[in-house]
């Protein structure tokens, strides 16, 4: 993996990767001249016990542009700049202009509730310059590769002593709010471990202190074993349809081997894991033949400087979708009580994702 | 509270309730002649340690309505039933026929994850008989009668020994999925108390071994003295932007006394609590002069026999607008990581909110 870190001129950073060597004089360009002076701050929620992001500058954001002009696609035009220059590269990072969380963050309020400086990283990961590609047309070449990235940026993240956590996510699709449809991520790192993966994190250890085994690594067991909920099964990652699925056409992808994060992958475990990856996502948009919306987020140890053999990087898949013409609402019970209700059956997914069927370039 | 128990020609079980006394020869309709059959069951979910509800009949209904008729309204003609008879009462309960949790549920399936019977209860509360009213449009009187007949449901409930929590929620607006506009909101009776009530109570309980207080009456307490989120102040009841929403236009409805759920409310706190929920209703209808759509969730102490002095009755609403014509998308770091990111204050909202005029009838 090659890579090239630049300044823009607002002063946010931006790195390029490719396979390829990259020419050292390609030069940043920004849509905004000025420094973004974000503040964020935290929030403790008392009742929930848990830190809320709050950067209200977000909300009135002063740049409209056109519905045509695209910030991630490479600059043409000086006179109307973008967030990537052109040149020969293939994935770009950059810090997002309007972070929810940022390492400059100062001076929290002072309220009746405990409050923090809203101290992290948001980044854009802009997977490809083709701006009608998506993560599953893309080459095995350029999923391997943006799993370096993800990690090369957990590295990165993890020299700041305060980032305990480094969540990778793609938000796809007009259903879960997309309004940019250039193939891109993000990637947020945060001052704590989140509530979720706090409670993956917990459950995974008690598991692994009652049985000396990674919980989900056994869980894969059983799903190979079983084979009915399974989509992928390489020599090194599975991709299946988890038995608990809280979302219809939920899907998750693993290393078959206890892997704590994505620098603890052998090459061919890369490799492996990212033919998983594609498969479930050319499934996806071969079930209704159309672009197939979801949230992808990817599960990693946290960052503490312990070993993490309890914890498996994983990605989930939750789809909006409950059926081909029915999206899924969240209410009372899953966002007011927390127990998620399916109208369809694990298996039932599984089955008809089982049944598109999906060719991998060579490798 | 006058109320009367009917039983529907499926085998459901329907309450009408009312202020007044209730004629005794009302007979109870159902557009099902068959009993229902449900058998949903649980599933755990090893890496959230929380259960997952399947109700994989609900997807599939047999029963596909006209787009005018309304189950919801009182039938007017016996041979096109709805789920609900003429006569003169104001509110009304019934068994959901889809439900996602039944008492009747039996033989979960045996899995690789730990399996259970879906037991639970699911019914649907009908505010008024007209179709055309919204929950902020009725008088005082009605809302303290809905407040007493959650109360009712709870201790309906209690009486199933495997019930452990009570959850009334309304859902409203098509923005969160609601295809029958009809007044209505729906209970769970849950066999376990679900993961948000119980992390709540986690914090109540560590608040009150340490302080010896009411977490949510002390954070009241603040915010009655800093008075700039507060949209209702009475004698013995509140609602407030909370100064952790993590929602835009999020508020909590309480009283000020400690009181862990409907059936522990005075007759004062009860009528205060009506006029509460009513000002923030139509502060909500107020703001953009059209119907406000939202989740309004109850939370009380779960049904486990013993006092719980450190949770309190509250309601919390969370609307999905972020700004008049912008909904806010639950995404990556919300849904995926747990840490939900606000782009506007909860001060800000509250100051649009404290400018609504809200005028009430006497109570």
């Amino acid at each position: 993996m090659h890579s090239l870190d630049l300044n823009k001129p607002d002063g946010r950073k931006l790195t390029l990767y490719s396979n390829r060597p990259i020419e050292g004089t390609i030069v940043a360009p920004s849509p905004f001249a000025e420094p973004q002076g974000a503040n964020p701050h935290l929030r403790w929620h008392p009742m929930r016990g848990e830190w809320v992001a709050y950067a209200a500058y977000r909300q009135n954001r002063t740049f409209q542009p056109p519905p045509e002009y695209n910030p991630l696609a490479p600059m043409v035009d000086p006179a109307n700049p973008t967030e990537l220059p052109p040149g020969d590269y293939e994935v770009a990072v950059f810090e997002n202009r309007f972070p929810t969380l940022t390492l400059e963050s100062h001076s929290p309020p002072t309220l009746d509730v405990p409050t923090a400086a809203g101290e992290g990283i948001c980044e854009v990961v802009v997977f490809t310059q083709d701006p009608l590609a998506s993560l599953a047309g893309l080459p095995l070449s350029r999923i391997e590769l943006l799993l370096q990235v993800w990690g090369d940026r957990t590295a990165r993240a993890a020299r700041n002593p305060q980032i305990r956590y480094v969540l990778p996510f793609e938000n796809r699709g007009a259903e879960v709010g997309v309004t940019l449809h250039h193939p891109h991520g993000q990637l947020y790192a945060y001052p704590f471990v989140p509530p979720v993966p706090a409670r993956m994190l917990e459950q995974e250890a008690a598991h692994f202190a009652s049985h000396r085994q990674n919980l989900l690594c056994q869980m894969v067991q059983a799903e190979i074993a079983n084979g009915e909920r399974l989509l992928y099964r390489g020599e090194h990652a599975v991709a299946f349809v988890p038995p608990c699925a809280r979302y219809p056409y939920e899907v998750w992808v693993t290393p078959i081997a206890p892997t704590p994060d994505f620098n603890a992958l052998t090459p061919e475990a890369r490799a492996d894991l990212a033919r998983a990856l594609k498969t479930v996502l050319l499934k996806y948009e071969g079930l209704w033949q159309r672009p197939f919306p979801y949230l992808m987020t990817w599960y990693q140890a946290p960052l503490d400087g312990r070993a993490h053999p309890e914890t498996q990087l994983h990605a989930t898949f939750s789809p909006p979708y409950r059926s081909r013409d029915r999206l899924k609402y969240l209410a009372g019970t899953e966002l007011g009580a927390g127990m998620f209700a399916m109208d369809v059956l694990p298996e039932a997914t599984a089955a008809q994702l089982r049944e598109v069927h999906v060719v991998l370039e060579e490798s």
